[in-house]
């Protein structure tokens, strides 16, 4: 269970097998750095291209295709004190005949005040004034490498993860994904102080990151989508266009889930998911979109003692 | 501001322009029921045809197109003690290739416990056991007649309102519908004692339900969509397919919204939705699906305080 | 087998359970008029209100649910000298992020050579100049009364028919409906003295038709959706948003009709469609989309041969 | 002008910035081969493994980000005497609520005769007895390494080409690229020997090839999506979910053309496309869709002529 402390010295626009920069055990800790969306780092320089760039490839002894990696975020810290973000509802999330009519893009600055837990709207002036509001750090952009020899852009999302932006990925949350080549080949970017559900504008407030994460290998479990798991709730990913085929992805996952792990048939899995489920929109900016399907624990929990 | 005592006779299973059965000023308050989705009344008795049948429509006086009616919620609860749901998830809301291995579709009976404020599951026998969930009533299908001399099947929704069967249409929240014709032609049916997000079995837990809305008259504010306020949000409501379609016209209708009646020009109110926004899935199970946009009443208010 | 001159003096926005104009036996032929999309009729004056007014509903003797209605188109002739279009593509037809780069709308007008038989454009002036296209007469809405009550915008189209704006509905075609309701109110307007694909800029060239049709009601033969026939090819209809939808509608009904009327087996008509079949776009624009699937008569007849 | 002959001896299933396997020049013409999508060759044995694998990268030399690579297809031919097809519609293609009566899907096999230009259905038996078709080869999978490092999958298709499975891409065809990556890197395979349009049960009938093409480069000319040209007509291609997206890219593209080759404005470009396009269905399988957007040259020679 050792702890690695990783200085980043390149980032990847795409998730791939890309060589990896540190060998981990499962069980293993890391903490490292995140640049934000346009490779600008702690200290406000770009240090890399833009468009996500990733901390990583980190290989995961013995993780081969067919296991599952969990990825616990112990810790998601933005590290400096200005974060920007888009100002324009993207078009294809407003009424097409209405587009003529939205405002143009322009940036937004916001002042992160890590002490008082808040991001302070400071331009553009608008009738909001100085908005104020609370931090949620969270990551955009993670993932493992996908298989057949792919490498995919870090402005999408697929089964391996990547670009979901979903605001639910904050500190204390474990994702767990398919592993489709050998050591898994963890990624990790993008880090938001906050966001809004569905990142309509094309970005949270984006930041670098301080960040501690640790992994975990389950040998010989086979996801088709992304799971995770907060305190409260679990979870499953679709990352797909449109919307519609997000909630299959995310659904039909989750009852394997219930099956698989939960000792529910098929007919429980629906019955409890009918009356109980709940969905959360990730985004619906990138070229896949993202939709979470969630369950509560606690529901879970009754379950077990229900029978 | 009147009370009427209502007991209905007819129903419809489609939204227009039908004989109204009562005629009510602007501030009245209306007390009456509504029978559940398969027409059957709070003796268990089948009284009309199946398919979501509505008591109604109310004609509001003076109410022209152009005009805003809002209806509050007043008092909504399940008059019976038993409930129905379906028990296998739509096929439309599942991976297409797993289709084939998802249960059929069996009725699934639940008690409903009003004094415990519970509902639990009598049959089919699964692992779930006497799942026992907490009560939570609301609407799934109401509205106005709609424009152009239609009558919609209660199947399905769209500006004028309909079956969008989304969990937050509770007691205590009010619903503004745009006026399309004169009266408005308030129509309201097919209660559940709870449902999950998206109603992907094609049901909630459907029941008959004593209610008691009040209805208020706003002359000449336009809306294009249904809008709606609980204590602590403002909701606006997209009915379409595919859902990107429905946040593209709950987010534009919210935009509209903050600019009307919030003090907020466009750009101000994009940069808010941006980092604030969040979406609830209606339905995705009906002919239209269901998205609402929504935002904290509290951001609001603080916006006030930070101009 | 009557022929019927029916000059009409109401239209209707909707395509619903409105009193019949007319009631005629099946094999009856109808000669009448329609005017065009904005209710203008064969002098270019507005006669009634805009939105694809329909002259009908005619009346068939002894149609019942469940029985099929079919329509033969024995001659759909414009009958005035000008015809007008839109001359924008409509913004959710195009890229979103290039919207706000498209020309707003502008009407264009026509002149319409019935000798001839062209349509040369007139204005705006472009640099296509006076392009000159052959006719191609169609009907872009018809249909026969929904179930359930309804009356339905002939903006928009369902299982009924309705506004399905498709090229390919032109003299010699005969559509096949479902009968919903008793007499199974037949509906006719909107012709298109030509249109391109998809209808992408919202109308086709727009102009009041002499019409002439020929009903025929077959007892007992039950469609989900509309179904059509011309010399050469046989084809099914699927209204509904978004396209991917309309295909299933329209593949599936085409399944259903090969198994039905050609002898296949499920098998069969899979792996018939598999390599045979084609696709055209109705439209992309009206609030439900429209595909049409076909298949060739001569596969249909060499699979006779081949048996 | 060179000519190359190029036998192949490793194949990818990714398209991206792999080891080049030739190094041409604008002009070139290449003679090569390619296996089916299983990855079997005109011996009709394994050798590499399935999921169209490509024959390629050809380096282009000179070409480099901003560039155009056309490629035309001088010779396309089925090279064994049997092909083979999946024989179950795809479940995405169907209505949701019928696939479970739909059948499960069973491999069928093709006799391919040359020199009598036919497919033979040999089995499975079903109504369709020996099922002859004419051929009309088709390459179903080719394209260039994407931009940013990506590899993507030989299963789906985007900007850079791809599993398009458009039964339009035969012999004579010229098909349009933007370059993302030095060299341009062209990758093909998956021939058909024919397919229905949408490719809807999941193949053609699938088929190794004897492949000639011809690349040249057009300097600084950047495209967005792929365009192609056959003798009649000019094209654009968008690839994505749903189709409707598909329609919006390959439309965009085509206004693009338009405005930049054909002198013709904005406004123009609209008016034409509006009552003259054609769309054809690629397919509705791949995890990306592909919609065609087709203007006759005829159009555009008449548009010349008319200024």
């Amino acid at each position: 269970m050792s702890v690695h402390r990783f200085e980043p010295r390149v980032y990847h626009t795409s998730i791939g097998t890309h060589a990896p920069v540190l060998t981990i055990a499962s069980g293993s800790t890391v903490i490292t750095t995140t640049v934000d969306a346009r490779g600008m780092d702690a200290t406000g320089k770009q240090v890399t291209e833009r468009g996500n760039p990733q901390t990583g490839p980190f290989f995961v002894e013995g993780a081969e295709p067919g296991d599952m990696l969990s990825v616990t975020f112990d810790r998601l810290r933005p590290n400096r004190k200005f974060g920007w973000s888009a100002s324009a509802i993207a078009p294809n999330v407003l009424e097409p005949e209405t587009v003529k009519q939205a405002p143009d893009e322009a940036p937004a600055r916001w002042e992160i005040d890590q002490e008082a837990g808040t991001a302070t709207l400071v331009e553009p002036r608008t009738a909001l004034g100085r908005l104020t509001l609370p931090l949620r750090p969270m990551v955009g952009c993670f993932g493992v490498a996908p298989p057949r020899g792919q490498a995919i852009s870090t402005a999408t999302s697929s089964t391996h993860g990547g670009n979901m932006d979903y605001r639910g990925f904050v500190e204390g949350v474990t994702v767990h994904f398919p592993v489709f080549v050998p050591g898994a080949l963890f990624h990790v970017g993008d880090g938001h102080a906050l966001q809004g559900d569905g990142e309509i504008v094309g970005t949270g407030i984006e930041i670098s990151f301080d960040i501690q994460f640790t992994v975990r290998l389950v040998k010989g479990k086979a996801l088709q989508w992304p799971r995770a798991e907060s305190a409260d709730e679990i979870m499953t990913v679709g990352n797909a266009r449109p919307l519609d085929q997000c909630v299959q992805h995310a659904t039909t996952e989750m009852v394997r889930w219930l099956q698989e792990d939960y000792g529910l048939d098929a007919r429980g899995a629906h019955l409890l998911l009918g009356q109980c489920v709940r969905y959360e929109l990730g985004n619906m900016y990138d070229p896949a979109y993202t939709m979470v399907c969630k369950v509560s624990k606690s529901l879970l929990a009754g379950l077990e003692a229900g029978r």
